[in-house]
């Protein structure tokens, strides 16, 4: 950074300049970029970087020092002198104030009494694209809806005339004390949905007893959320690696250095996935509108996943896991095992435990949900005597409720890993829904006849109809409708068969 | 009651003056109760106390003499003096004039065809709150949705040219005759539906023949309902054990004297289950608004369903049985049993029989249903020969035709408690109900060839696909919407693909 | 009927006095009838009677000789003199006019691609009531929709490269022959859906070369019905089996000398089964009008169901057969055999056959489908030599397709039932719906690669899936909505989430 | 054609006196015809020809030369002279004028980032007709829709941590190389879509180094097609074999001659299916509006699939093949093996391959889907050795995703076939949408860990629900309500109960 310090202020009105494609500036919280050879692997595509050439692009989607990180040190131009600098008003659509009354008027927080409303909230005040980021799921979701729906189809067999007036949900993650088997699971850009970002997290986890993992891909830097945390209070790390293994050892050993106890490696993620929905926000609030206009031609499709994903290492493999031993002493954990295979492998070179994760729908769909994979996984482990080190399996994704820890503890995960959708309160939301989640696991605790997480056993759920995976679709598919009404006559649903168009027809 | 006779009378102008968190007294039913130390741990949250502090909170919501029954009796003021007072009128929302002119023109009692109908109609007519309360279940609401679906996975097998011709529904429950195989089962609070409460249902119960189980937590008395019964009237008596031993002899013994003739211990609510949509119904009425406008923040969650089940016992254990068999001669039966293995063990400790039954979806969510576990219980029973000494199995929860009935009894039961969702109509109502359930009865019992109770038999149903379970989720779950349609065109479901505004894909 | 003729014509005045409970007198048809007996058991209440007392009744619903038939002799009063009457214009609700406009411009019958088309013109034009009493089933109708679904759980396994030039779909029923193998089962009241009521399927019978079956219950009597055959024309007949068997004995005598070929006994209907639409739709008409405004209480339920079927023998069995064997030489059948039980029976018995139906759905709910039952009762059949005397299986309910009639050959069945539906365009619309068919019939032998019945064997169906009943559920069911929103936040679905009001959310 | 250049120039007042049945000439495209013995087999009826008759009827829906084709050489009446004739405005209609609108406005097509957005812009956008004829499958596309479903009943087992850096979908279809394991199918009618019709799949296919496959019923005309091929390129050929076998000869050994590299015998289409929405479609456009104000009575239903398929031999059986084998040296592959007995006859046959293949559900109705048969196939193929000798095995309909092509290599499949729905965008949506599977095809294969094809293996799927085929109806069905509403009480499901008209109920 040093070498920036050295350049001399540009003036805003020299970055303006550089306002098109062959040479294109932009200022970030004052200081300016230049970003023409990054802009056709731009993530947004080009045309939203286009929109804000030669001008300020401070904008709250990126974490601050993201450039910083990820573009080329000879790119970053230094600060900027803005003085005479004429602030614009931006326009602020109908749908964004609507939106922005909305996150005025949200109900107070003591109304939210499952996590659902909490996520409803999110939708409902969230900026669009923060929930769009948050929300979407690859390709057409079944997987991100098959990780609630696997649930749904576990059962309990509670026993009765148990003893349950003291409730005891407390447990240990690799050795570390949680109040309840839950730990709170790698999430990126977390400023997207509260100025604070992750350190929302790490309060809470701290008040309630639980562990956080920090993700790569903070919008607060690793040292803030360590900062964050109280002395003593436990912290995991989550790890995209590096194409550059110097960058990798670096920050593995800074970590260690830290005190983080944990380290849990992605292995679901040699390419970030698509996700639709995100992808087609963007070009809703901006990229379309400029296109449509000047008539430009950029292919944001191509470059999207590709470009976020362009640091991460696809070539990871099995080979890689002794070096991982060989420069740091924490715990390693495989996170995204989706069979038994990769878990029998795991346990057998020495690992400290698998997160069974399909990266909350977000990469594969038609990945299967962790908690049938879990299964699986337990009674090959088993089998192999492959526990008895300590081994431990966690799983995420889904869980929406209390009873869907217990499933899981059930069928033998140490811990499940709980992701976002409760940002719209800052760190009491998160706190709240943690308090939830105590209240619900008290009450389904007592109700299945279990007063201690050692005394949910397999025999307090059903799974025999766990694999039956059900794809329902979504209820907006193209081609639900197929009876192509007589005109004037109707279909049976509609109560005014006679005002059906001719062009409805043809829309249905 | 002696004590609170010799307070001299307060005057409402004092009572006033006790209108906060710190002093918060409440005038019911002409007489005075400090609530100070109550008012946190109300179930319905301490904003809509404050709302009422220092005034006249005669609220149809709580049985008469609830307050007598729970609150310690050095906080009851005696009555008070109401010279003087202005009766301020209550204002009244547009929702709920709509809902009393509903209720003045509900239709006329004979139109209900069917046990959905009574369901409707209350559904339309009753004060929201008290729809709220009969109608809700636990966390999702997918094990009350699956106690009705599961008698939906069973079909029949009816047999043909069988003298039809006299159809004879009568049974018996433990030695009392009914006149078919159903009791009235216990229902909390009725009292919200009808001003007669139960006393409804006793009436109801003789006219028809039919045996009632009365409550613990019933909106009349105990007396009030055993004194409704006409002479010889069978009736039976639900319980929920209290922490304090005596206060249950007290209430056992009493009822055996008072000529109760079964025990229905509950065994499936050590908690009462959190049921949202009647927790929500209190915030959307008052809570929140109290909140919202005056910025007090009172943590409703946490208190709810703790302190309505406060007196409840959770360490109630299969060691207390025997103590039961010593204070009562009543046959002893478990209500609540939900897996096999605790059905042999109530019959293996010599009980008179067990009700499977999870509540009606109200306590633990993903409970299975009452007649699915109904075909591994008479299994496993039968396997241990454990019912020859008479030992009956009923069930309760999702029944509403006599087809159930009747697939019940094919499988085993002995009889099946029907419970509420008939108050609109007063007596006349249940009366109406049974009757129906008597006619399809006739109508289904000639259909399968069964003149008798006693020919229908297990092979007249087919229940080849009974633990099928599937959770189709309610249609209104956040998530189903999965396709985000480009701009301007339409997921091909609309009629007017153009006029989606932006907005609306974002709350899709 | 000469002792009628001995009476003097009543002056309609005369009758008119007669309007009230206490005396019921109504003209039809020009003559009057003394229903004050009958009214307490009429199937439509006797608000509705009374609201025609002492006037004219003369109403499409019942088919002319009704009255003559059912009513004892002594109620016949004869004809009326109707000099100097004022007709009073009935007055007509909107609805009705909007259905006699969609009934005006009802689409060319031509439009009509397949019979879902017949049935959309149906329930668009015919009267209400007429509409109501053909498509209603019983109870929650989860029969009559699984009658359809069961025919969607079997799939195609079709053969290429055979030459299918000439197609050959001509088969035989009970040795006759038929164009294709289906025949045109009972289905009663005619007259609902056009004034030539049965004949109608007699003329198309004939011009498309299949044979009908004549219900007991049709709107035309048995000998018009006969008599609009053509010579040569083969025609069945259905049985109700009356309580006096003397009755019985001359309506089949009178069959077979009139040159019936079949007698269909009908063993599914000991009462007639509960259509609550049905029920329903009288109510909405007429009934609960009268009722609401003149305060009186019929107790309509009680009656409806009884009264229409109290000629129907209950009492009717095994024992019975004989008997009707030693009255006729027709070969007998019974019509609703139900498990592979009955059949076998049946078979053991001598009898020419059974058809597999649950009654269209109409009387007991979860009673399996035909196509479902046809499996087990060819295996058990086959299994017990049964099938070697040329005993013919049958099966209807749930029929649109020609490849469900395919599907049901290939599973062993002889001919399939075709009902209703397609009432609107008179005999036309019948020759028109079987042209459809044997159109649909065609291209499916074509493509499975079957040029004649005899081709379409087991293997070309895939019935893996056959029991896999699955209950959907209506759309319309009370308890779908779950998911109870926050005020203000919506549930994901709606697009203006601030829009629902408080009585919505009550009444989702 | 030399014949037709003696007859002399006729004048269009000539041609319009043949305007009615017994005298039908029209003109097409500069030309006059005389269709009087035609008109009665047209496929649209006769309706529409008879709106054109003695006039011009140059419509895009035949491709160019259709006439030329199909109708004998003396109807072909030659050049007319247009000398005087008065062009009259078509008039259009409002939602053609809205659709035309849309189609100018359509999104860039960079917005589209999935095929199924492809297929809302076709929807969207396309003429009315041309989107029924795409779209529509047949009777109620139950095999249409399960054809996509049964690929969600597919599911991926992705192995982690193996070196995805380098993912290479290339592979060889018939020994030719491809850059993905797909082809472009074929399918009629490309000029209904695009004025370039078919040629924008050769462009495309070239460019992006995929095969096609050249339709029998292509718009344009074969040798138009292999013309826009590049040197070099990989076509294959589509036939419908011709009752006049000298016909199929011709083609064939032209195909054969301009460098086809392999002949794809349909063997699933001896009849054309019906498809009632197009049929629909045609009445909804004119054909019933003549009908109702001319009262004409064509029967359209009848005739239009015969007629569009009379061509097409339906005795084409085993016995051709040598046949075949004798006239090309062509490698020959059976398009439309729908079981796995037929797949073993091709092979022992010396066949080169089978496209297993429901005619993208446009045929036979419950039809299996390709997909599920495609494991049976495999299987009995391996069993029998017939793998052996190169045999492949080709797949096509309901492929929408890159998982669903993956999902097919893993089972066995050479390739999958790719059929229409990306017209809206000429060729360059073409291209586009192979990027799109492309880019979809490189992050599959990174996150189910398979660097190529080879390493796509059957343990990367979990088929245990394959053959679960739900049939869950269409959302439109005439019978899915069932719940009748009280009067005046709602379904529960209603915002507004009491709003519901007693229309409304009879129309549910």
């Amino acid at each position: 950074m040093s070498s920036d310090a050295d350049k001399r202020p540009l003036h805003h009105s020299e970055v303006a300049k550089h306002a098109d494609k062959d040479s294109l500036w932009v200022i970030v919280n004052g200081n300016a970029y230049d970003l023409t050879e990054f802009a056709p692997e731009h993530p947004g595509g080009m045309g939203i970087l286009l929109k804000y050439a030669g001008k300020d692009a401070t904008e709250p989607i990126h974490p601050p020092g993201t450039l910083e990180q990820y573009l080329p040190k000879d790119k970053h131009l230094g600060p900027v002198d803005l003085s005479g600098l004429e602030i614009v008003a931006k326009e602020e659509t109908q749908e964004e104030k609507d939106r922005k009354k909305r996150a005025e008027e949200k109900p107070p927080m003591d109304e939210c009494l499952s996590l659902y409303d909490f996520e409803a909230v999110a939708k409902s005040v969230l900026p669009v694209g923060a929930w769009a980021y948050y929300s979407s799921g690859a390709d057409d979701e079944i997987t991100m809806r098959e990780n609630r729906n696997a649930y749904q189809r576990i059962w309990f067999r509670p026993r009765i005339l148990r003893d349950v007036t003291t409730i005891d949900f407390s447990s240990t993650i690799l050795g570390h004390k949680t109040s309840l088997p839950i730990y709170i699971t790698a999430t990126a850009l977390g400023k997207l949905g509260h100025p604070e970002g992750e350190k929302n997290l790490t309060w809470a986890a701290h008040e309630q007893g639980v562990i956080q993992m920090i993700p790569t891909l903070a919008s607060c830097s690793f040292d803030e959320i360590v900062d964050a945390a109280k002395p003593g209070q436990v912290q995991f790390m989550q790890l995209y690696v590096n194409k550059d293994r110097e960058i990798t050892r670096k920050i593995v050993q800074h970590a260690e250095k830290r005190g983080i106890k944990g380290l849990f490696i992605t292995v679901d993620a040699p390419q970030l996935g698509r996700r639709e929905k995100d992808m087609r926000q963007k070009f809703a609030d901006e990229g379309s509108n400029v296109q449509r206009t000047q008539g430009e031609s950029v292919d944001k499709t191509q470059g999207a996943a590709r470009a976020i994903s362009s640091f991460i290492d696809p070539g990871l493999s099995w080979k890689d896991i002794p070096w991982f031993k060989s420069i740091t002493k924490m715990p390693i954990i495989l996170k995204g095992v989706q069979c038994w295979e990769d878990a029998v492998l795991a346990a057998e070179q020495g690992l400290a435990g698998v997160v069974l994760s399909n990266h909350g729908g977000r990469q594969l769909d038609f990945a299967r949900s962790g908690i049938e994979i879990l299964e699986e996984v337990m009674r090959e482990l088993r089998k192999r005597d492959l526990l008895k080190n300590g081994f431990e399996v966690y799983i995420d994704g889904g869980v929406r409720r209390a009873g869907d820890v217990l499933k899981a503890i059930a069928l033998g995960a140490k811990a499940v890993g709980i992701g976002h959708a409760y940002s719209a309160y800052g760190h009491e939301g998160v706190i709240k829904a943690i308090q939830i989640l105590k209240d619900e696991m008290e009450m389904n605790m007592r109700l299945i006849g279990a007063p201690t997480i050692q005394d949910v056993t397999p025999e307090m759920i059903d799974t025999s109809g766990l694999s039956n995976r059900l794809v329902d679709g979504a209820s907006d598919y193209l081609m639900r409708a197929n009876y192509e009404p007589l005109a004037g006559v109707g279909n049976g649903l509609g109560a005014q068969p006679r005002l059906i168009s001719k062009e409805t027809k043809a829309s249905l």
